[in-house]
């Protein structure tokens, strides 16, 4: 059997210095526990565009069907906002999660126990937080058409169109039901049936596909604005949320906020079984290319390394080895270990990139 | 001079009962401070829905156009979940917000002292908050076409169309920077400009209009996902906050929810000028019609009365006499009194929507 296959797109910004600490945790994992994994390495964004013109180059996009996962930093920046709309640095990861078909994009999430006086949140409200955002990816009023800026009399005008299909929304019911039964047994599904009749019809979707295949599963649903109020107001209410592309945008950044440490979280986007039964997927922090603080050696490594234990987890199948990671990361916490963006207000001096990930090294 | 006309639209749940600690306050104004208003009152929401097998009747429309200022309560509740998309009791508020085409909707997020220990964030991060969202109303993915759910081989798909006119966007812009200058002076307009085509477009009207007309206001960017992480994690950076009708749905509920009190929370809808120089204008409370506790004299009137105020400001032009209303309110909170959605954990007895009322009444 050969190796399973990885391709790394450190991309923009704080992206590449994030990267190199997962390099070390990937060469780890081949050292020390014998998985040896196939890495490559691409451009991506902005880095992408500098050198071929294009946030994604055709090479890539071939090389990214072909591996068995793929790991992204992040993409983005000042120096590229002057750029077209079609060029700009997030083409390239929204052609990514097209192309391969990444439906699912799973945000946990969870505030970590050493971290939890860091959210703006009381601590009762979020100590112990632990839920699961399943974005739907590949749909909706981002990729649907008729879309662009159009003159229309002596005005012009901005459209975009909002279109879910029974099947995408079936799919993407389907992941979070799954993901449920393996967690707190309970999806509350989001949109604005109230308004819209593509919410109309992805309610009617996922409740039928509950009843139907998942009537173990508790399922309630609401509509999106509540959603964020209840989100703020007692996020441990909830265990998964499914929700569309552009509604899961905003909540599930919310909700990574509500935790406080933004640097902490990993995401998984993941798409149908390839021939070899792994899913299509690309795993990226959540956090931005942060711009402001590149190249300086602040930024926190543990999203994108945690983004690397959820590809041994759900890529791999090595859910042991994504809990050693995860609980080397819990253990340099509960040291005090902290980066810069985790550090509170009553002082103590902050470690660099490189000296997180060789905490995490040293505990793994 | 004819007496100012106020339509009054209690509506469904609640609605009613909040809406007559209202009608109190009028009376007051009328009898105490000489400023007598022609009072008219109609259905709207399942109540009209339950009378008219309408949300909205066409003679409640006309009158709503021919009055100074409409005052609604709150509409829908479960009862109406089963009917068509067409008739639900949120058809006729939109109908409203269309046909007056009232395209400004203001929506304070003020903390309250008295209450700063009630939201679910640090009191340091809330108390003494006060950001106005301000959000298009009449246009964008609540109205745009084509919209319903149709069939596409053999499956049905869901669409709706976010639009936006040049024309749109500048009228809502221009309502935003109006405000700033009264207030702190900024403007943060967001979008997602990186992903929608109709982002870019506001993006670009919203900064032509502060660069040619408001070159004196404050005037940033953010992207709306973003955005929702910032009011989550530092909402007093924010002074005017204008967005789209769907973003700031999202949005200024996730907003007035940082204040910890729904039942606090006022809001305008405003159009162009009438004949007689007034906006056409819709005031209601932000919270809904609570089915839960409808009928039981729980409800807390002081979001409904607070829209009364904001009413006597933009409507009437008498600031005066809504500083003197809202100063009632924070007197009586002052004063530690309570309806039920106030009460925290610590105990004390709540008082009933009545005495909430006679309250604030006895204050002024
Ligand atoms: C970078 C941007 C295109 C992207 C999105 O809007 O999906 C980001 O906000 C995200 O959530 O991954
Ligand atoms: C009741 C509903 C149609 C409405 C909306 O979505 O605009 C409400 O949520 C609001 O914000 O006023």
């Amino acid at each position: 059997m050969t190796n399973p296959s990885l391709l790394i797109l450190p991309g923009d910004g704080i992206g590449p210095e994030v990267m190199a600490e997962v390099r070390k945790i990937i060469d780890w994992f081949g050292a020390r526990r014998g998985i040896a994994f196939e890495v490559s390495e691409d451009l991506v964004g902005g880095a992408a565009y500098d050198a071929h013109g294009t946030p994604l180059h055709d090479d890539t996009m071939a090389r990214a069907q072909s591996v068995d996962a793929v790991l992204l930093g992040a993409v983005g920046g000042p120096k590229y906002d002057v750029l077209d709309f079609s060029v700009k640095p997030e083409r390239g990861l929204l052609r990514l999660r097209k192309e391969m078909d990444l439906y699912a994009n799973l945000r946990p999430a969870q505030c970590f126990d050493a971290l939890a006086d860091f959210s703006s949140l009381k601590k009762e409200v979020v100590a112990g937080l632990d839920i699961m955002i399943v974005r739907e990816l590949t749909s909706g009023v981002y990729f649907g058409e008729p879309r662009g800026i159009f003159t229309e009399g002596n005005e012009r005008v901005g459209i975009n169109t909002q279109r879910y299909t029974e099947s995408e929304i079936a799919r993407v019911a389907r992941s979070a039901f799954e993901l449920a039964r393996r967690r707190g047994n309970k999806v509350c599904s989001m949109e604005k049936a109230n308004v819209m009749e593509s919410g109309v019809l992805w309610r009617e979707v996922v409740q039928r596909i509950g009843d139907e295949e998942y009537p173990d599963v508790e399922l309630s649903h609401m509509y999106a604005d509540a959603g964020a109020m209840q989100l703020t107001r007692w996020p441990k209410q909830f265990d998964v949320i499914v929700t569309d592309n552009l509604f899961g945008d905003l909540l599930s950044d919310l909700a990574a906020m509500l935790t406080g440490s933004l640097g902490m979280l990993p995401s998984a986007s993941l798409g149908a079984p390839m021939a070899n039964g792994r899913p299509k997927a690309l795993y990226e922090p959540v956090h931005g290319s942060a711009p402001d603080i590149a190249g300086q050696g602040k930024a926190n490594p543990i999203a994108c390394i945690l983004s690397f234990a959820m590809a041994l987890r759900y890529s791999f199948d090595l859910g042991a080895e994504a809990d050693r990671l995860e609980g080397a990361v819990q253990a340099v916490l509960a040291d005090g270990v902290r980066t810069a963006d985790l550090m509170q207000a009553e002082g103590g001096s902050p470690v660099s990139t490189t000296q997180m990930g060789d905490a995490i090294l040293a505990k793994l």
